[in-house]
């Protein structure tokens, strides 16, 4: 799929008078971050821009709204452009495609792989650690000043999207953005503990209680561990504060693969999956119907939790014989 | 106390033949990244330089050693150079005094608060996130090349002090010098994993034992947890395998400051302690003869657990009600 140029989407969207802003349900740091980001800076341009949402924002991440965010219940559509930001499937925006959809022009920004086209205009960077870097290009390439919020919410999305600088993903320009966006002044250690250091006990509790019941597997290459609803109820904890157990799974000595396999409701089983350097868990969730990053991607399966927790022991197993 | 130029030092440095390189004791990342940083650069323009340790290098920095280390045992001194990196008081080089006082010129860089000069020329900056970036631009100042091996070391000391870029100390040079060291090509993702994605299971299991019998203190304000020599050897643990633990409990939702109380040996009770926005920690550590930074310090208090739990609670309930 050919690029277009990140002139054509600046002059786009300056031509523009209305925006409605998409990004993909289940929003991380880097869609909340991106969305908000061009948000502001087309507000402050003059124009009608709102980040159009279908679910809730997680909690952690609720700084980052600026004010920007919309139910699409609220949204009348039909805007002079609409983006779609850090995703690039009409699955993931399913009940906002009518905004999508009655937009004059289409844009999308992402870095995820990305076969088909959705827009009219594309730029799809897969180089790019996160779309975060690619709104502040795009931001530049529009002439817009980039203030302390507008800062606070792209650093959030590119210190999200790379673990803190720490993924593959992680390049001179991530580091390059981010010592331009000090220039502003921003509080890049306030958005850090906002985003990291503001977690409840609860789940810190089930942190501990789900790794300690780990499973290690391949010759401690596969770890898994799975989160029922009965674990949840007992540490008084929600879905949401299952994030980060995964990260903590592969970060063992050995560990090649990591995986958690989640229940959020009764068959319907979320799958979180991680790798270091060979296994491409991409491929892994997309036999499911998922996708990702080839080192972090997911999954959702319709069963119940153990059959899923075999059906993706199995498929980590072959993946890793492969690699 | 004042600066010499950063010139000056690299002059010395550059008319020495024979350059002992000291850090204190329990080396963080900081710590080796820089030393060897410096060694590695020194031996690549000809000269004899080693880094005299005292004390054993914690397991997930061992890849930092580059060849460089060799024990005190083994060190002869009287080099024409001896520099002393991120540490400027004896007490951290205890068992090293005779190699530093031999030396025909004595250098201190650092980025820790300094009252007494203890070296012959000084380059003390605590607006710096890590001694790393110090030795960095002593690097440039020298006009040594920098390759991968400095460029993996630096990175593992900004990366390590700065808790990945998200501490208050981390500023716009820390991310352009990183983005320099990317020139290299060096793997910074490769760095991160060995520091950071390489614990024992033991490790993991025994944080989330110690933080499930974590304790709440003023609201909430202050959390508090011990690890004995019990705790240890029921978890199979070092005393090592405590690293991390504090920063999991200073992230808990509401808590000001943190700490760690932990039973070395019996009367020798390590405290790390953290805090996030007022409360002055190296305060509390000087109180025990302990010191670090505001945000990160620690002390040793000789007596046993739960009469140092006590009095650690004491001084952080008085400073979080000055705070």
């Amino acid at each position: 799929m050919k690029n277009d140029s990140m002139r054509q989407i600046a002059d786009a969207l300056l031509e523009a008078q209305s925006i409605d802003i998409l990004t993909h349900i289940m929003m991380d740091g880097d869609a909340i971050g991106s969305a908000v980001a061009l948000c502001l800076a087309l507000r402050k341009a003059g124009k009608r821009a709102d980040v159009i949402i279908e679910d809730d924002i997680a909690e952690y991440l609720e700084f980052l709204d600026y004010g920007c965010t919309k139910s699409v219940d609220e949204a009348e559509g039909g805007a002079d452009v609409c983006v779609i930001l850090d995703c690039s499937v009409r699955s993931r925006f399913r009940e906002r495609e009518r905004i999508f959809d009655s937009a004059a022009k289409k844009i999308c920004v992402d870095h995820h792989e990305t076969k088909e086209p959705i827009a009219d205009l594309h730029y799809i960077d897969p180089s790019s650690a996160a779309t975060g870097e690619l709104v502040y290009l795009l931001l530049k390439e529009m002439g817009a000043e980039i203030d302390k919020d507008i800062a606070s919410c792209l650093f959030a999305a590119i210190a999200t999207d790379t673990g803190n600088f720490m993924y593959s993903n992680t390049s001179k320009r991530s580091h390059e953005i981010v010592s331009e966006l000090y220039d502003t002044g921003f509080d890049a250690y306030s958005v850090s503990m906002q985003l990291y250091e503001n977690e409840p006990y609860r789940k810190i509790a089930l942190h501990g209680k789900v790794v300690a019941g780990a499973e290690m597997i391949e010759g401690g290459r596969i770890v898994m561990a799975k989160v029922s609803r009965k674990m949840l109820e007992e540490s008084g904890a929600d879905f949401e504060d299952t994030e980060g157990i995964v990260s903590i799974l592969r970060s063992i000595k050995g560990v090649e693969a990591a995986a958690l396999v989640k229940e959020k409701k009764p068959e319907e089983i979320k799958v979180s999956l991680r790798s270091k350097e060979y296994v491409d868990v991409a491929k892994v969730g997309s036999q499911f119907d998922g996708g990702g990053h080839k080192r972090a991607a997911g999954c959702t399966i319709r069963t119940d939790l153990d059959t899923a927790y075999e059906q993706i022991k199995e498929a980590l197993r072959k993946e890793i014989c492969r690699g």
